[in-house]
């Protein structure tokens, strides 16, 4: 088990509401994501507006792929002593840009001077209907949208000192929350693609107890590419054509890849963190 | 205007909310707040527990100061790569400890791998009356609870390499939350003072719009002393007694040092962040 489960296991015990990509607590989610300089991104790779951005979207999608609406955000951001006014100001059009967006409210948190550049989001959102890790049902369909893999490819360009496009996923995340809204009453179980499909797949296949026969194969590449923020869900074969429909609506590319049966899923991808 | 000053002075025009030591919607108070390595504190200070138990009361003491109960938090955690298991677990331990004493559940976060332990936290309160900094009436009192001064002086025997008692309010900061629930019905404007009585009044004459007549001087090295963690607060004269006798009941020292006037007031300490 690597440091960072084992941390999280020390808290299991005490609360049954971790495990899922957002805490569910009477009609609301809360979610909490890091964004860290040299752990999530080189400030060489992104402009600071970009930071802000993604590092906004990756929380975000957390809220979306719950099925549940962000309305309020609390920013820790740490930072670097050397950043100029016009540098701070980018970087906080960058939180903003996204907050009126996605019509939330960044309604406090906490500034300090640092040695480099680390955002903490906290995202509050409300929901009628959160979907969760644990809701799979066999003979569920498993599904992804778009496609996967290119993250972890530019990824590896950006790391042998390649550049990459300004419109990729890395640089920012393509989130579906209108589709995801629309769709999510024929999904019985859903969580977004932050550490790779294979990875994602494994939760799911530990908070729902159940194992996957895949459709088709997925490469490595495909299967342990991270940042890709992609959904990730389940639904009853007899829903697949009305989801369909409501994807072509929203030009949503959809996989359906697995089927779920009882069993469980291992993962054999290395941590996709760079660092 | 410093750095931090002037990045959330870009979040002031979208929200209206921003602005009290937490975050009061619809009977929630949302707190966030950092504490990082070398920006709060040292390694060598403290042991890992007792960094966790800080990092969490810090956070409490802006709901108790605001009159709400704290329910939820979410952590996320940077933990150093070099960390054995024993000392993640002492680390979790911290957090969990003071979890049960305010009776709160840690429902989430992120726990990343980074080059120094980084700590934020958002706490989740309930509250039916929040206390907020704007509350300041004419001719209210000004108050704080216990002694201003130590932590400074502590901060300063640390700086030099000196050592400090264990019991310090720097290492583990003491809070009054029974005593201020009970006293809040007679209070009319209150925040906890995190970075320096001075600081902390400042803030106060801004959303107040009122001054302060001091009814004895307060040395800089009592006004300008950081991290104690005291309760300020104002209220009418007419609660005096019955505000001493709750003091009393909870051995809750009170310092009565000020009368609201018109006017403005400007704090002249220095940042308190050592670093």
């Amino acid at each position: 088990m690597n440091k960072e489960d084992f941390f999280i296991k020390q808290f299991n015990k005490a609360s049954k509401i971790i495990g899922d990509d957002g805490a569910v607590i009477d009609g609301f989610v809360y979610s909490n994501d890091a964004f860290f300089e040299n752990i999530h991104f080189k400030k060489e790779w992104f402009s600071l507006k970009q930071i802000a951005r993604k590092a906004m979207l990756v929380n975000i999608s957390d809220a979306i792929a719950m099925n549940a609406k962000p309305k309020y955000a609390l920013l820790t951001v740490a930072i670097p002593k050397e950043y100029s006014k016009k540098e701070i100001k980018e970087l906080s059009l960058g939180f903003l840009e996204v907050a009126k967006e996605y019509d939330l409210e960044i309604i406090g948190g906490d500034t300090i001077s640092n040695t480099k550049l680390d955002i903490s989001i906290t995202i509050i959102s409300k929901t009628k209907k959160p979907k969760l890790r644990s809701g799979i049902k066999k003979d569920d369909y498993l599904c992804f949208t778009g496609t996967l893999g290119s993250c972890k490819k530019d990824l590896e360009t950006l790391l042998n000192g390649g550049a990459i496009s300004s419109s990729s996923k890395f640089i920012e995340p393509k989130l579906n929350a209108k589709f995801f809204y629309e769709v999510s009453k024929y999904i019985n179980a859903s969580m977004d693609i932050s550490d790779g499909l294979f990875f994602e797949l494994e939760r799911m296949s530990k908070r729902s107890k159940k194992g996957f026969e895949f459709l088709y194969e997925i490469p490595k590449e495909v299967g342990c590419s991270g940042e890709e923020y992609e959904l990730l869900f389940s639904f009853s074969p007899k829903y697949k054509e009305k989801i369909e429909t409501i994807a072509k609506k929203y030009k949503v590319q959809l996989n359906i890849f697995a089927k779920a049966i009882d069993g469980k899923f291992k993962c054999d991808c290395k941590n996709h963190h760079f660092d």
